[in-house]
């Protein structure tokens, strides 16, 4: 990953700001005769896009994908992929107050210092739409990954809102396109609903956390010791806007346990080994098992609330600061469809880069 | 990061296997004139080195640094310093049995999947051997940031193993040097100590959480918004083996805050803009904020112990598997020193990427 | 360079096709707080543009540019700049006969048996219309290059075309932009214009030598041993539709100098040292001398001709080839705004790297 | 290209200057499962050193390559092959005067520029001792094409000394074992050794034309339109020491013919299309056609001669300089096996990014 790109043979640079004209991704790399559905891309656009319910910013945009280039009769040629989504709905003069003063908990100060300019309006580059053109580029991973890897499956819902985690044994992934937080435990759907209308309505936001699971990636993928699978997933989750912390498999709970407990511990089974446990999320050494790969991030809290926070201006007076516009008082929520785009990005990569060393396939047999 | 070199402008290949002749790292792009002192270097080195109590493997290796290329006259030429590190003891008859079989939670079975061949002896690359070349480079790394930004300070440090977390009311980063487990609360060292003798008597190893704090970070480092120094940061530290967790600031817990708490508000200090709390662990949007960058990561249990775990061949046979030889119990207490090495390397690659894109020192004013 | 991405720091990607709705680059790493003038980028896009005079393709482009992203009240932001351009006058019912057979000299063939799949109208992603996207960037790199390097002048002309050679004594650059082949010598002009003619109307192309140079270039551009500035233009050269050489200062015709003839000596002078020659093409060792830098490439002649070539189709069938639509009868002419981006886009982004490494301007003095 | 790392997928980074205790090459990306033989490897290095016969440098260096990492039991693993060359005929003494006088032609003074620092004891890093470095990761590279692509030929020769070039009516390639200039054409060779001798003698030094070949190329390597096959050619032979120019096929030559002329006609043979010339050097559109991939470089007279030449010093004091030391009077000699060597790379390297990105083999088949 570096400024704006990010992959080694599937490569996606995303470009555009909040109230600009547009944003997209180019996406370069991309396996010829792949089909490329506009329809399939717009699919999961409409999952991320704003204003669909009262959880999430009450913007409106159609999030409608133009493809641009390398596409041809419906199939993918190898050659960049453009990817363009047009703004319709900017609002800018929501935000005359924060071209001058700086939103705590926000990118807004430190784009300033580094680079002397910003287009503050909307947060401009560090604004959450820049992950619709993740998304868009995931969809274009996802179509290749169907065709390369049949099968598998990417999976994302949050997991915990505030303080309030899911209770594990109520877990029915059935019910994660039935309510409006993505949550795969109905009760506790329900009740976050009620936190999170309360929040709402005092002016104030609330963290999240999300977990992505891809089932059926091939054993061999990820390139130790640097391009590890799980190096380029916890990159990839990390640079999504307000995430602070990245887990694989048990995660940080994995300080807690002995070596005994850690041991995913291994029997053959019909088709060669099986795993009698998931503690590494489907990770070992940077390669992956066969297992399901667990990925799980923190979302913080939307920056931008209605209740006054101290701060500063671009001329150094003290302020307090009330952030009107529309904003997601759960900026979590919808980072559940960016995310399984950055994890089918990640896979996809990685499939490519391990038959570009290696081959098509794991090369060592077991029994 | 790709396969085995991380960074963009200071950027570290580092090569070698566990029981090989040598391993090392290729560093290039450090900047020319700075001063390169092997004796500095290996100070780094030592901190890491095995066999230096009962709490570390017992492999007995002096990890002495050369330097190949790249310094002339005690100072760095600009061109590429490669360093050399001689392994002297190994003993690959401990391997034989692993040269059959799978540890259970160890990348012996991928790399064996993804490759078909694998250097098994001590785990050949997938070795923790493999972060003394990080700690060397780490040693550039820190030289030269040195000489750009007087008074950047790195300190890592143990703050949980296996359940127990220090008290923070009594941290004390003078302790750290005090113990062996870079504890910087010397009550907890102690509680640490008995229970890790405890678990290395009775065959078995422990996770641990590291903390590493970096403090005199110039403002304005990072490049969204796939080249956050956040997400290379997540990245570095993911790559150390057996990480399985990253966080940055309140990390994980930043899920369960509410946007009121999260904020770090900004006053106005002498030198320009304070931050009241520091939440976002010195980094919004991807850039640096000129607080201290905390990063905390957790590693889980050493996988190779003595305690019997089911596992196959690669024959395909079940069998139960002991794992002799010489082992760290808690493989978290050597994951400081090397934590400390790639934020070094993390944060002088940022700042040659900033110098590169937008000049030297931040460009915008406040005030 | 790979795939569709070149440059270090300035990094620019281009994407579309001849025939689809748009065209563009992808800015990346352009320093902010440039000036960007829309209007400035344009007036580069209007010398390459096609159908200007009878010896270019009559294809009608306005090449409008329109600029999506990265700017904002008239100043780069330091985040990705999107340039698009749209096709407006495609006539794809030209192609009909190439959608099936193969031109000769053309990369018809290889697209199809690399990727089982092209777009073959107009040469897709082949076409020479892929270069009005580098023209684009170039344009931001010569507005950053102004901010940074006042004086730098970058100037490019053709000084062969076909077997005729212009006569260097009459070399008058005031001539470049005074005839319809960027050439310095009216004479050779006048004559070209004949040449040229004659081609055109028996259906036949030919070849072309261009000269690029770049005056005002800083002392101690390149990155040894890879990444040296001359390794870095001969790529972006060669990248170049129908590039067969590359050649820095005295180039091919090095090989029959003795060492005596081709030491380019040193003198002091009022500003430091000065050379009493410029074989090197201002170049030494991979690293920027201050001279001129000297870059000449070869073009070669149009595969599109209105001659029967033999040839085969998909299917396997011998036929003879005769390309109708609007083809240049010399596409060296348009080639030249072509290299003038190029180099501009090299020379900044060695200036990026130079300053991100070493820090801003030559570090060590001569006298 | 970047630094001192070439490649994509196939990664070299070269380290090490001339009279520093040793140098070599980080060789990251292999394929798995290659047979690495020490004794084939020095099988190129030998081809390459100095000191064997009276037209190269007396320099007596044995080359003796040792494998440092990922080669287990005879094979590649995968992991970072290292490949160190120990220095051990260095003569720092002869080198006393060029500490403070840069030779006209070559890279001191730029270095010294740039870096401010540079380790002048045999041009340091910008001596062609760095070439040794990269004939041993071309024997790597040789090792996984002749695995990977049966009866592929990388073959070499030198086609002009000075302004004599080979009579191509003779170029039997049988020949160029049995001279010491690699020269096809056993006549011209013995004038070139008269020539040679009398340069030698009186001081002087000359250029040369080397051409490379490579069969068996494979259809289909190269990634349009940055990454394309001969770009990467381009930037690989322009980064061997002292090259000047370089061409694919008819190279600068190609600008003399006319369409008609230059159109490589294509009619069917027994086992898919033929091409009736190879005026492209094998590669159209920057992918290769399976024909023979032709490159051609111009390396310039070495800048090290006994004849004195203008300069100046350090402190800006003007001189004649006379470079004693021991130095090839035809340094394009031993560019030979360079090239072979940097061919065998770049082919290796877009042979993994081939299948990288479309799968083993080309996709689009014709008949």
């Amino acid at each position: 990953m570096s400024f704006n790109t990010f992959g080694h043979l599937f490569r996606v640079t995303t470009w555009g700001e909040s109230h600009g004209p547009a944003l997209g991704a180019t996406v370069d790399g991309c396996p010829p005769g792949i089909q490329i559905d506009p329809t399939a891309i717009q699919h999961w656009l409409d999952r991320r896009k704003p204003g669909q319910n009262r959880f999430t910013t009450q913007r409106r945009e159609p999030d409608e994908v133009e493809i641009l280039s390398g596409v041809f009769e419906g199939q993918s040629t190898g050659t960049p992929i453009q990817l363009m989504i047009r703004n319709t709905d900017q609002r800018s003069k929501d935000y005359g107050e924060i071209a001058q003063a700086f939103r705590p908990g926000h990118a807004d100060i430190t784009y300033w210092q580094k680079y002397g300019i910003r287009d503050y309006r909307g947060g401009g580059r560090s604004s959450a739409r820049e992950t619709a053109a993740r998304v868009a580029a995931g969809g274009v991973a996802r179509a290749a990954l169907a065709a390369l890897v049949p099968g598998l499956q990417i999976i994302g819902y949050m997991v915990q809102m505030g303080p309030q985690a899911i209770d594990r044994s109520r877990l029915d992934l059935e019910e994660v396109e039935r309510n409006p937080f993505w949550c795969p435990d109905a009760t506790t759907a329900a009740a976050w609903a009620d936190q999170l209308d309360g929040l709402r309505k005092s002016g104030n936001s609330v963290g999240a956390i999300i977990e992505v699971v891809a089932r059926g990636v091939p054993v061999g993928l990820g390139a130790p010791v640097y391009g590890k699978l799980d190096t380029d997933l916890a990159a990839a989750m990390m640079s999504i806007n307000a995430v602070k912390g990245v887990e694989i498999g048990d995660g940080m709970a994995a300080a807690a346990l002995t070596g005994i407990d850690n041991a995913d511990e291994i029997r053959m089974g019909p088709n060669g080994p099986e795993y009698l446990s998931n503690h590494a999320g489907g990770i070992l050494g940077g390669i992956s098992t066969g297992q399901d790969v667990v990925v799980r991030f923190a979302v913080k809290p939307t920056s931008s609330i209605l209740t006054p926070r101290r701060t500063v201006t671009r001329d150094g007076q003290e302020t307090d600061l009330i952030t009107k516009g529309r904003h997601d008082p759960c900026v979590g929520i919808r980072a559940v469809p960016v995310a399984e785009a950055m994890m089918a990005c990640v896979i996809l990569d990685h499939l490519l880069l391990h038959r570009g060393q290696v081959g098509a396939g794991p090369r060592g047999q077991i029994g």
